[in-house]
């Protein structure tokens, strides 16, 4: 066996590409997504010639954050991901947030720091890094966080109330059509199920009054009996209103995800209510943890790679998840290929990934690969290949890149609010608890 | 760049010796140490035919785990660490504690539970596998777990009473001689200084009462002024005498090490002073963490990636501390230079290694290496040799099994109150508090 030499694994380029990709009129408490999303994506190359593929959020201020970093990068080793990790937080960006206290102008991933933004960009380019190091190694990514311990991963079908249509231009038409009521929604689950073989459906709510979010979950519960179902109103209620949601859908629900805003008010909830609660808004964070655990909070964490640091990360906040007894499952936002491979491939590794993980991706016509992950009875199979096991596209990498570069600014970054006014000239983000 | 094969990182063989090694009569609350104590040595071979170095506890309970695990790992890969840890979690061995309040026949490692016992084995073998691996991969074991933090890894002088030679028999002579007040103390720490360049310095206590060690660092004080000074009866104190020393001592601890037995104790001691408490006895395993951090019993974590699980796991922990803000050091057994090696590698990865690491390594005369690790400056270098870095010796590593092989049963498992006995029949091991 011939050991390959370490200097080969010396990073000599990257490539930062920004990306606007389609995404549908989703609805939700803040606003509807945008026509077009912005992503980032990493390419490295290293000295022996192995490539390596990363994505992540891709609005102005993580750009801004990428680029000294990829510079950083060159002459340091793939395998170095500590350092990545230490050189990620030493950084400071021009557009840094101020403080901790901004809020997310997604508005749907908790409060926004500096330190966030800067461990989503980390993440990026720990990811090309696993990458091109199983490239390398000709070793899968779980193989470099450990070994899977499971040969699929388990995704969960993300149902939207949607328009059919974006209010301010034709985006990327879609076939779906709206889907505005319980009707609505339980005919999406069935194409999700039928296309995808999901079988746990989860609804992102505090779009409509409570009731009639309660009449869809039932209605869902209804149409297939004994799944797993999830509700998602990004803490737009009240406690009051939170402990009716639960109350009421007690005997369908596995878990109710951030019915309202901020690990205290969470904590209330939690301790008058048998349904369990999860989050991606008030556990975001290694610092948010431990309040949310004296104060029994949350009992699921839904991790997202993005702004945990990266895999390794995730796989520490499991750690923190098994020892405090805590659920976990994962978080999406809207995301293309190259981070679906990336959630796989530590899913796999992680032993107390206790729920199916969510994912935008059936949403996303658009990807920069060249083949794209195929859902199968509801699952990712995990695989052998290489790295992440993905192949880049660059027609279509180039051709979403030319989408940023002739983007007036209008969607380089992602507002759900601006794009609500474009429809509803009025609106703002409703203060919470909206209801 | 050619890829290695992964199946050319599938386990072939996998070799276990136990051996009795060398350890002077070094005192603590329990007793003292044998003049021989049981460690395992494990051997992994991979079909590419790289070869892989472990080391773990070598009692018979541990034997009894090892050598089933040792069958298992046989077809998986040295990068499968996932899996091992499953194996390892699901195996029971023959002479296994039945429940988790049995005491641990060393004593000094907190309370003895099986599954502590199988991840004190695991891990061995993770070492094993990561040596390999790095050695396959031309990579050292710390570019496995993220890479190298720093070049090298601070550690701290381990101070014993000891006597002059073992009661019941030469043992190994050496040429310390007896320390058993405090100018014996400073002496034996003036020498560790002098040869290793050791700048922080540890004191097992626990042996005699408290005011005599109390005048033993007050003695190091004003020999070393301004060095890091630690104490540690390994919880042979009442929460009164612990308090009295802690603020006896105030102004020259760097922490006070396990003064008391047991979380709630120790969180009494913590509430009443402000030197810090450190602990490998109350915090042992993931389970223990939730009470300790919500009852404030500690501030520093004394991490042993034997008990812990492995290095990997050595780096959850690592994460837990940084998230709860404690404090985090490495707690040392007797141990050869394999286990120094594991020990230095995942140092030099840990962030937040906030102290000098505790070894015994200098007090063992004999090893299993082609050559000894050297201090310098009371630091290890970390360097970037594939694997651990360490080379077997093979006619060493034969004629320590040989003493294994040739013991009548007396040293096959570790008694510090046994080897007491032979100096003093009627000793038992002492009721806590002792003081």
């Amino acid at each position: 066996m011939v050991a390959p030499r370490p200097a080969d694994l010396v990073v000599t380029e990257v490539r930062l590409t920004p990306v606007l990709v389609a995404d549908p009129p989703l609805l939700n408490t803040q606003g509807v997504h945008q026509p077009y999303t912005p992503r980032l994506i990493i390419e490295l190359v290293t000295a022996g010639g192995a490539t390596g593929l990363g994505e992540t959020y891709g609005d102005t201020a993580y750009l801004d954050l990428a680029r000294p970093l990829a510079a950083d990068l060159i002459g340091r080793s793939v395998t170095d991901l500590n350092g990545l990790a230490a050189l990620a937080e030493r950084m400071r960006g021009p557009s840094e947030p101020a403080g901790p206290d901004g809020v997310d102008a997604a508005g749907l991933r908790g409060v926004r720091t500096a330190g966030k933004l800067r461990r989503s960009v980390r993440s990026g380019f720990e990811v090309a890094c696993l990458d091109a190091w199983g490239h390398a190694a000709g070793l899968p990514v779980h193989a470099l966080l450990g070994g899977a311990l499971r040969d699929r991963v388990a995704y969960s079908a993300y149902l939207f109330y949607r328009w059919e249509r974006h209010p301010d231009g034709p985006g990327e038409p879609d076939d779906w059509g709206a889907a505005l009521d319980p009707a609505g929604i339980v005919a999406q689950a069935r194409r999700f199920a039928d296309r995808h073989g999901f079988t746990s459906f989860k609804l992102k709510g505090g779009v409509f009054p409570p009731d009639q979010e309660c009449a869809a979950i039932r209605a869902l519960a209804e149409a297939f009996p004994g799944r797993p179902l999830r509700l998602d109103p990004n803490g737009a209620w009240s406690q009051r209103t939170a402990l009716q949601v639960a109350d009421e859908l007690a005997d369908v629900l596995e878990y109710l995800e951030d019915p309202v805003s901020g690990t205290e008010a969470m904590a209330h909830v939690a301790a008058r209510t048998p349904v369990p609660l999860a989050t991606n808004m008030c556990v975001t964070t290694f610092e948010e943890i431990p309040e949310a655990v004296a104060s029994g909070a949350v009992r699921i964490v839904l991790s997202d790679h993005h702004y945990w640091g990266g895999l390794h990360a995730t796989r520490e906040l499991a750690a923190l998840c098994r020892t405090f007894g805590l659920g976990l499952a994962m978080h999406s936002n809207t995301h293309l290929g190259i981070s679906l491979a990336a959630m796989t491939q530590v899913a796999a590794t992680v032993p107390n990934l206790d729920h199916a993980c969510d994912t935008h991706y059936p949403w996303q016509t658009e990807d920069v690969l060249t083949e794209r992950p195929t859902f199968r009875a509801g699952h990712l199979d995990v695989g052998d290949a290489p790295g992440l096991g993905v192949t880049l596209d660059r027609a279509r990498l180039a051709a979403l890149h030319r989408r940023w570069l002739a983007d007036d600014g209008r969607y380089r970054d992602r507002d759900d609010a601006a794009a609500m006014r474009r429809a509803d000239p009025g609106w703002t983000t409703p203060a919470v608890p909206r209801w």
